[in-house]
């Protein structure tokens, strides 16, 4: 693979990379091995997301991302694959490679990494919008994400005859690609879908709903970090000497992320949370997927530093703007993303601030929040009129995993119905 | 490592696997991430067993599952090993390598992965038999399967020697060798050991006994499916472009697995379950396990489709039956690994339904339960009258953690007796 | 990378092997798969510790674990590599690469598989002092850890100039390097910061706190086993084909530890406990960390059954002590340290029981014990005086979740306040 010897950058200038046709076997090995770990950061969310769900809809969390797994994973390959690298004549969209059932090695690998990579986009949604909204209408976002709004986006950005990578994007592993367009489709389906009962207090001020089990929230942040390791290094998609600095900056930022988190925590001077440590992590991990490949560490440390911070000043935005995102994936995800994208033009090493670059940046960070934001905003409408989105209120305050699935997930203890009770109330003074 | 560059059946051809002397870096690079992968595994069995059973029993799995890892890596690496890789005059069984000491580097790389393998096999009936069964009892059980059921089958299948392989059988990575054989030994164990009290009620109507932690179940079930890509990439036995096919048609039938079971449930009208879903992925990754070398990603999805939907139907065929399977695991790894192995030879890829394969295969599905049930029937029988299988009715009611370890799983929260009493009123009512 | 084709103390003969400036790709990959693994240790260390505690510190435990990885990392980063592998005019400590933003390869390569070794040490400690030390406290000490106490040593054993290196002292994966120093770094906390509330009663015998989840235990103790295979298979510092033979070593010592502790138990007519089990295959596995490339196979099982019986007896006797190691952590990594980097010496292939040898092992232990044990002391007496170590008696007796983090673990969970009411008896009548 041609790839190995050049730097990561002439990926661009390949004529289609599913096309090329010579993987070796060390190459598949790594992307192998990176597509594990990449697959295995579903459970990181599955568990950091439940975890910050209460214990009546844990389950529905956790079918929620199996299920996109599931179904985003035969959707991408039936469709989803065809539109990302197939062949591109206008630079817009891609016209074959849909089902694939004969390809080379170099194909197989690459559809096998990038299906993990449709199911990582697919599922940030879920966590933003648990704990009320439908498992069928979710469903249906999650389809609409992995067979077009994902790949059309990825098509522009890392197809080589994209338009957005002809103008020299940088994304190298996916900062907007995926967690930016993951992260804006979430903010839409946050606003679509409407805040939990009993978030917001009658005047508007925000009432906490502690998750149900922190520790499953830091065991999911720990097999996000770890997944991680996956995602940045194998997208070098091929066995290189590059992979080590790669995870290397995405060590730090991701350390450097939390300690940013904590940081801004101490000097607003509010208690240092879990959570937001937690998220402090992923949202550096997250701001140094675009640049991982191009910065020098000390720059990752400072992206990493930056995200934390930001990701835990955009939660509190979010909330004066009574958006009810339950796991902080918009903050996580899409602002981070959107400055870790930003920063991968800011501190290119070698080539520092360079405007030219800071414009393309900025121009793939509005573009993808103009496609996913609105393109989700209007897909989750019309699933909210076809198949309905929102639980009715009583399936809400009962909890989805009784309504949805007749399954509860701690059977045998008791659970304090305080913050039912709670909810029970404020639902009803709704008007 | 000769295997890189022939097709993977070549292995067939070679005068004793485990002689072969010359192993490269890259290979032992993958074979070993490949093996600590499968490792892996077990805390996924751990997770999704203990999740299934009751907070009283949770412990109990997990040490039985702890343990056969632990006795079984040493009975595998004294006894089995030999017995199944050694060389073999007969094509029936081994006859050198026990307690190896001293060999090379492509020795070494096939223990350590084969006492992986040797594991899995072990650990599947202690799903199958949980919450009733004797610690000591169920140790025996696991050091009979790894030192003599498990590595006698293989040799015949997997040895180059073996009468099976010699045949012609084709099983990739051991739909049959390790789950269905597994799953055998499992049914067997369900079987003597009888079902838990209040399982069946007077008139043999089964009735639910929820799962303590149903997290735990999803969790078992993304790291048995992160695990798998070494199961099946992992027995390439070597750095090799065909893994990422290998792992591409794991992922697609894994997925395909959960869809079927969903439409099983949604066609029978009922309840979309997790832990049936959580089954139907892996019981589609047990049936690609055999052919997902051979096969092109179309029919790994149909596959996986199929399987999915037999392990929900065979679990509702042994409940009719009055076996009490706590987690499935003979539908899953039984009857989705036979059928995965019938689907190995149907779908042979550029030569679909060729009879003579299929007669092939079918012979290994019918030996692979002659041997596997039988033997472990009598085994458990031996077991049940000389050290006892079956755990007292107090024990069972009480909780085999308190009563088999002194500890409890959570001592600081409050447990639901519901459950208890019922059994308790069940164990009275009986005969 | 001129380690592949030489034996793995050759290492020792170069010039600075941070200044080595060839690595190949397959290189790479394995390097980055066996930091990723070990990176997944956290996670273990985490779950085993915060399951070993009760649920009103679980959070807290975690917290430690996470932000002793992130500040770790920076701290490794700017000076903790700089100090062990920097170069080295008198053999006692490096002298540049702090900070290191522009590097080859390797140097990248070894930097992020050492700041995860550098995490494990700094870790350790943290289990034995659970419950009781303080937030702000606690990380002083992992600063220092990582900073000053892991590194130093590091550079006299590992560092191709190190005056312990020079003597052939062999500690191929860090038994003593990693687990005795983070061992006697928790030994020195435990002193300091005393036994928790209640742990002993007047007359100085111990009183058993459960551990609020055993499941986590198992989970953790399965996670660090995984991770071993990185740090041990990953210490080669190459794809090579001895890869296999030292995971197969780590593999048999695991599994020999388990039964080691279970044997010890049974001699000793105790119930065998899940908690001393999981401790007995991590003993096996600190045990066999040293000499896993320089031992058969039969000497690794021995290695770790030795291991394991010694870590139950270790824990009792610190007990006798009154020693307070919430999880074992001691007798674990001090403990069964030191055994293994004795036993690399005993059970040198080729070379058995060579009286040379043995004592270089045993200066290589005393020397690590008294630099990390006395430093540590004075260190944690510093903390103490200076940020405070110990929770004020009312916090502990809340749980340190509520009063460190403003958060709770379960909130929806109710528990028993049985052992808090014993704690407060016990506290009142403390003098």
């Amino acid at each position: 693979m041609p790839q190995r010897r050049l730097p990561w950058f002439a990926l661009l200038l390949l004529p289609g990379l599913a096309r090329a046709d010579s993987l070796s076997a060390v190459d598949t090995v790594w992307i192998a091995v990176a597509a594990a770990l990449v697959f295995f950061m579903q459970a990181g969310f599955a568990l950091l997301e439940s975890g910050m769900s209460r214990a009546k809809n844990a389950l529905n969390v956790v079918m929620k991302n199996y299920m996109d797994l599931c179904v985003g994973t035969l959707v991408f390959w039936g469709v989803g694959f065809g539109v990302m690298f197939g062949t591109s004549s206008t630079g817009w969209f891609g016209e074959d490679q849909f089902m694939l059932s004969h390809a080379d090695g170099s194909t197989w690998a690459m559809l096998l990494f990038q299906i993990m990579f449709a199911a990582t986009a697919a599922t940030i949604a879920s966590g933003a919008m648990a704990e009320r909204t439908r498992y069928v209408g979710y469903l249906c976002g999650a389809i609409v994400i992995t067979g077009l709004i994902y790949p059309l986006y990825g098509h522009w950005a890392w197809n080589s005859e994209g338009w957005l990578a002809k103008l020299g994007f940088i994304d190298f592993a996916g900062s907007t690609v995926v967690h930016s367009i993951g992260g804006w489709c979430a903010l839409a389906g946050v606003l679509v879908v409407g805040p939990r009962l009993g978030r917001f207090d009658r005047h508007g001020q925000p009432r906490t709903i502690p998750g149900h089990n922190l520790s499953y929230v830091a065991l999911g942040g720990f097999i996000l970090w770890f997944g991680w390791f996956g995602f940045n290094g194998g997208s070098t998609l091929a066995a290189s000497v590059d992979i080590a600095k790669v995870n290397l900056n995405t060590q730090l930022a991701a350390a450097a992320g939390a300690v940013g988190s904590v940081i801004y925590r101490m000097v607003s001077r509010r208690p240092i949370l879990l959570t937001e440590t937690v998220n402090g992590s992923l949202a550096g991990l997250v701001a140094v997927t675009a640049g991982c490949a191009v910065m020098t560490p000390g720059f990752a440390v400072l992206t990493g530093l930056v995200a934390g911070a930001l990701a835990a000043f955009g939660a509190r935005m979010l909330l004066a703007l009574r958006l009810d995102d339950v796991v902080g994936a918009v903050p996580v995800h899409a602002f981070a993303g959107a400055w870790g994208t930003l920063a991968a033009g800011l501190f290119y090493d070698g080539d520092l601030f360079n405007p030219e670059r800071i414009t393309v940046q900025l121009l793939g960070i509005v573009v993808a929040f103009g496609w996913a934001f609105f393109t989700a905003l209007v897909m989750y409408m019309l699933v909210s009129l076809l198949t309905g989105l929102r639980a009715p209120a009583l399936h809400e305050q009962r909890g989805l995993d009784l309504s949805e699935h007749a399954e509860s997930g701690y059977p045998e203890f008791p659970q304090n119905t305080l913050y039912n009770s709670e909810l029970t109330r404020s639902a009803e003074s709704r008007p």
